[in-house]
């Protein structure tokens, strides 16, 4: 049994240990090792605390050759990883002057006053080379640990922000160990994102597709998105799988790459058109313009929206008609629709949506329950709106609405059917 | 120091290690301790062997009087916690005739055939008291192991299933913890929310203020705001360390409870005043307004907004001067003032905001970098509008405009001073 090549990972923090914050760096570190054919041997947490997180590298070291810290190398009293691995490894302390240089100039850059405790993120143990950081100012380290007639041992410290762990992890440390311990990649994976079905109900549609057994599928719930991954050593059955789960999910599937939001996916939808959008929102409160303007260039087609929140602004802002709002309330379908048309006229695009929901906790009727909402469409042919229901939080209905509007806009642009959801209560007509 | 009273957490199962399943059982399982006083000392992930098992459990052992262990209880051939706790533990395991009936009875009653690799589930390490599963049919168990002149130390052992590992901790595990241990919960905290102060500078302020060195400081960055918690066993010596803290850090504290965003601080301020808000974003793009109406009540003092990502929606639905635009620029103190002033004047609002900035990553100029914004405020008294800047990501600048936004809010409101950012480069006046 050979324990060579497997990584053990050691996070850091008293926030996570108290349930203030739940870890997502290990479940990161497990699937980025594992694209470069690193297992996954053992994870701890502790505190920061020194005699901790020695212990703590005792316990990792005693089968891994790599192991790597996340937590603990901020500026302030509670950031003790540095101390503690020198410790660990009896190399002292070192003033890393070029690093001390980078970050004053870091600081003068963005015109921040340079503290002195930030001196602290240019000490780094005796013959640690420092890991650069593209979107923070901290550096990570790594220490290269010869034992005679052992393979070499690898120790990674970086800081435990998400988005900077991450940065190190890709553009530094994978390379790295790729390089160095020559590890053999040998798999492969197809990621599909989807909207509108239950991850049960994707589920089933899976396995009834009955993939090849020797492939791998996880699933991973981004609410309202799912994620369902498909990986396996085979670069031709896992396209085969692929195919076969997206047969499944027919149009739910709305992109094919690890990172796309449903917003995404309408930039190019847009542009390639030419064609320009606006909305009207009212419970999503701004959030649909906000997914819109996530990505650079949105100025080519999103000229700007009107949020309507209250029924004076959709009948000033949008054209809406009181007896309209009176007849109908302003949760129904023809309001949706007279506030799409609104903002098409008003900002003049060849498009425009609308979203007028119940989000809750309050406002509801017996005929209009929290969770109910329409989208409202409009186009040069003329207007349409749908009626959706989701039973769940104020924030998770706001979110599933915003997402459910880039998905009814999507819909429309690929000629793709809108099922309206089914009356959320017996009442309802 | 005593580290009594602390429970120290092991996940077993390789499918938690290779990245196939998110482990939640830790999470779930720190934040139960907790309610009932006990603190997670350590959580450690292995996979299915009894050797890595019985390495953990030491690991763990070594400072919390409490270990539980998640996973490996089932029937098949990779279920090996018993087997492990058996060694580690040196009790041989015993077949517990009323577990097996009631086991049977489990099968017959679902008409499922009882395969003999069950009568596993009905092994326990001698002196192992068997735990209930209401949820189904295997059964966790826990062994007091008595040391001479030391606290009684307690092994659990739940299922990794977490329907079935959540039952047995509510029902079983907690409440005799909560007997057995008679926890008090002694621990005290106190939360302070802080923007617009770096974490350095925050450590920095903290130190020198010199809380009692009793108190234990944490700190969380979730960008763009700070969190500082402050913890200790005396009730006052951690409100004296909080109005410290506080002090150091004056009007950037901005909550005192843990789960309040700085939106939710407008709320109260604007409510008991009965004053209205209404917005103009240009590079936000609705963020704002969909922050402002994240909780319910929002309807109570905000109308809505205009999002006015492009230029000519400034002039058409805010009012904005062409000649304004055009000597001064869409990103200028002169616009950001006549965008807030148009919102007031369109929506009727008693105040009203505006953002209008570049987010990048393109639309940079010489004089006007990347990062640059103006946070515009006008009220009946008349109109200001303030520069900041921020060298970042577009989605950092973004998410920071938006959070400034409400804070220029905040200090108005409070009477507050509002300090600027200087002048971003050398060129810029």
């Amino acid at each position: 049994m050979t324990h060579s090549q497997t990584v053990s990972i050691l996070i850091t923090g008293s926030e996570v240990l108290d349930g203030r914050i739940t870890d997502t760096n290990s479940q990161y570190l497990i699937e980025q090792f594992k694209t470069v054919g690193i297992a996954t041997h053992r994870v701890a947490k502790c505190a920061d605390s020194i005699p901790d997180i020695m212990r703590s590298l005792s316990y990792l070291f005693d089968q891994s050759t790599v192991v790597i810290v996340s937590g603990g190398l901020g500026p302030t009293s509670d950031d003790l990883t540095r101390e503690a691995i020198s410790e660990f490894t009896d190399r002292k302390l070192i003033l890393h002057g070029d690093v001390l240089a980078l970050l004053q100039e870091h600081f003068r850059i963005r015109q921040r006053e340079f503290d002195p405790s930030n001196c602290k993120q240019a000490l780094f143990p005796d013959t640690a080379i420092a890991i650069p950081n593209s979107v923070g100012s901290a550096r990570g380290f790594f220490l290269k640990l010869d034992v005679a007639g052992e393979p070499s041992r690898w120790l990674f410290a970086v800081p435990g922000v998400p988005a900077e762990m991450r940065a190190m992890v890709k553009e530094t440390i994978l390379p790295l160990l790729k390089r160095e311990l020559g590890v053999n990649v040998s798999q492969h994976s197809q990621a599909l994102r989807i909207f509108g079905l239950g991850e049960s109900v994707i589920g089933s549609r899976i396995a009834a597709a009955e993939l090849p057994a020797s492939l791998n599928v996880a699933y991973r719930v981004a609410f309202p998105e799912v994620e369902v991954l498909i990986k396996g050593s085979s670069a031709s059955e896992v396209a085969h799988g692929a195919a076969l789960a997206k047969e499944a999910m027919a149009e739910y599937v709305y992109a094919e790459t690890f990172d796309a939001g449903i917003e995404q996916v309408l930039h190019p939808l847009l542009t390639k058109r030419r064609l320009t959008i606006s909305g009207a929102e009212s419970c999503t409160g701004g959030l649909i313009s906000s997914l819109l303007t996530n990505l650079a260039g949105s100025s080519k087609f999103f000229p700007g929206s009107v949020i309507a929140y209250d029924n004076k602004v959709k009948q000033s802002e949008l054209g809406v008609k009181k007896k309209l709002l009176k007849d109908h309330g302003a949760v129904s379908a023809p309001v949706a629709q007279a506030m799409a048309e609104g903002a098409r006229e008003k900002f003049g695009t060849d498009i425009a949506f609308s979203v007028t929901g119940i989000a809750g906790p309050d406002g509801a009727t017996i005929k209009k329950p929290v969770g109910l909402f329409y989208v409202g469409y409009a186009d040069k042919r003329g207007s349409a709106a749908y009626r959706f229901f989701l039973s769940s939080s104020r924030a998770n209905i706001r979110r599933y609405a915003a997402w459910m509007a880039l998905d009814v806009i999507r819909r429309h642009l690929l000629k793709l059917p809108i099922l309206e959801h089914s009356a959320p209560t017996s009442s309802l007509k």
